[in-house]
């Protein structure tokens, strides 16, 4: 049975939306789950919920990393921490996966330096989904593990993006583009023309540059690029969801009749929401770490969690890793 | 009187957009219009309106760039076309700005090599308006007039991004931001750590580093950023509020009562369209080139031309041009 670390402390609503998800992971998924956090709290929520026979134990944690610790200062003063502790369950062979939906800059560290790299992999990246117009998802990365990454990292963030989208929606030869500002090849910047060069080279479904709109129109499954560019990429999309939210609400808030008329079409505006909530895609994984790691929003909920877990699930069981390791180091050995 | 070289045939909806936009602009701003294009079809769009005593004047251009053409070879290949016939209207005095809602690339290649750079710019950029939620505007530059940007060049950007906003949005001391991934200095790459150190050496008002989702807070006046930061950021935008209108759309569709609702909320959603929709706000100034140039969104309609026109305008009556040049020669008199 597959084991899971979940950080019970992390994410905005721990322990609650963490110990909700474990239990709808232990019963819909059946995996095992490792509760790791302060063992009073965890338990006061466990007691919320008939949970008998599921496969659940609390592991404890002393210290919690809160969303404001700087990532260096929370790896290396916060030792017994909820996701150091995950981390090393993981290291130990104790768990098959670390799910955490905390601070992600202390999580990728506490990732990356307890778990350690794959050999071959020179940079772990952070995969974020993002749904798009036909009703599938596009992943990007890296959305924020590196910053000034070489073209070289940019072709393993494609081997590692395009083993992870083959394993998580089952694609046979995703399309892999690069982010760039214009489709032709020389439009980019130094950067993206050395890595498309690279790019075009590899046995990968390589489809060319795509600008920002390209994102969401669902021609390509899987979207390169460095990792500043990935994380401006993502908090400005989050950025535009949160403003086109509040704008709506406020002009429907603004008559009668367009309350009336917003009752009528709740049901589309639950559909909208549930469609641009990135939480219904379960957390971003660190791809290139020794061990399954997936990082959750912050605010992720009960079903978050449980997706999270999901995932992490799926990444073991079609050895993820080991297909990374192999690919790339097929890519060293040809030079 | 100022005198506004309009590019007629630039834009999707040319000449129809440029024409209704010129009697708009004439009529109701006081300017002199020069409508440069190919006269046939420039008269054609007049006739349709009565304008007796409006002072605008056709002068003729033989060539059209299209929206597909590559802007080296649309700078190289078409002299005559309305772009450049119109850029040449402002270098020799017979025009105070250049107007274009065409090919974004080939108009700013154009106005870069016809006007030439003012003598203290390193590079013009081109700055771009976003609305946020305090219903006020921040503006992004530069978005992709360069890439590969050099700090001294984000320190000229944000010189000239003040100016540019104190003009247009009388606003005496704007914000000026850095955008990075994150607010704490050491976390950006190592283009933005150095920018910030220059930032802070300026007379600016320079309150440090913001990330993507602060674009749209509005707790910020002027962001800049590397060129290609800045177009993935206005594409990705563009491309999520693109995508979300299409699922509301769709979402609206699935049922009678939503249909019904929407039709009770539907001045709510005429406002929200007009609030995201960056044509209100009159196109984007490429800054630092000699002579005023401001590109309009390529699906400009007559308003949108109007209201580049009275940017244009604007930047004419509070002499900007003269400002950088002299902030920019202060600047590099220190060292």
């Amino acid at each position: 049975m597959t084991t899971i670390a979940l950080d019970a402390m992390g994410g905005d609503h721990a322990p609650r939306a963490e110990v909700e998800g474990a239990i709808l992971a232990a019963r819909e998924l059946g995996v095992r789950i490792l509760l790791v956090g302060v063992p009073n709290a965890i338990e006061r929520e466990l007691s919320r919920h008939p949970r008998r026979g599921l496969p659940l134990e609390i592991v404890p944690a002393a210290e919690i990393i809160t969303m404001t610790d700087s990532p260096s200062q929370a790896f290396r003063r916060k030792k017994e921490s909820s996701a150091h502790v995950a981390a090393r369950l993981v290291r130990d062979g104790k768990a098959d996966a670390l799910v955490s939906a905390g601070n992600t800059g202390a999580v990728m560290t506490v990732a990356r330096f307890v778990l350690g790299t794959l050999p071959s992999v020179d940079r772990p990246a952070l995969a974020a989904a993002f749904p798009n117009m036909k009703e599938k998802v596009s992943i990007i990365l890296d959305v924020g593990a590196n910053v000034d990454s070489k073209p070289e990292q940019i072709e393993q963030f494609a081997i590692m993006g395009d083993i992870y989208y083959r394993a998580i929606w089952g694609v046979k030869r995703p399309r892999v583009a690069l982010l760039s500002i214009g489709e032709e090849e020389m439009k980019g910047n130094e950067l993206t023309r050395e890595a498309a060069a690279r790019l075009k080279q590899t046995g990968l479904n390589f489809v060319g540059n795509v600008e920002g709109r390209d994102v969401f129109r669902g021609n390509v499954d899987v979207i390169v690029c460095d990792g500043f560019i990935g994380n401006v990429a993502l908090k400005i999309s989050e950025g535009v969801v949160e403003h086109l939210g509040g704008m709506l609400k406020r002009a429907i808030k603004s008559s009668l009749a367009s309350q009336v008329g917003y009752v009528l079409s709740k049901r589309a505006f639950g559909e909208f929401r549930k469609r641009t909530d990135s939480s219904e895609y379960g957390g971003a994984p660190l791809l290139g770490v020794r061990g399954i790691t997936i990082i959750g929003h912050g605010r992720s909920n009960g079903i978050a969690v449980k997706n999270a877990v999901r995932v992490a699930a799926e990444l073991c069981r079609s050895r993820v890793n080991e297909k990374i390791e192999q690919e790339l180091s097929a890519v060293a050995a040809r030079g």
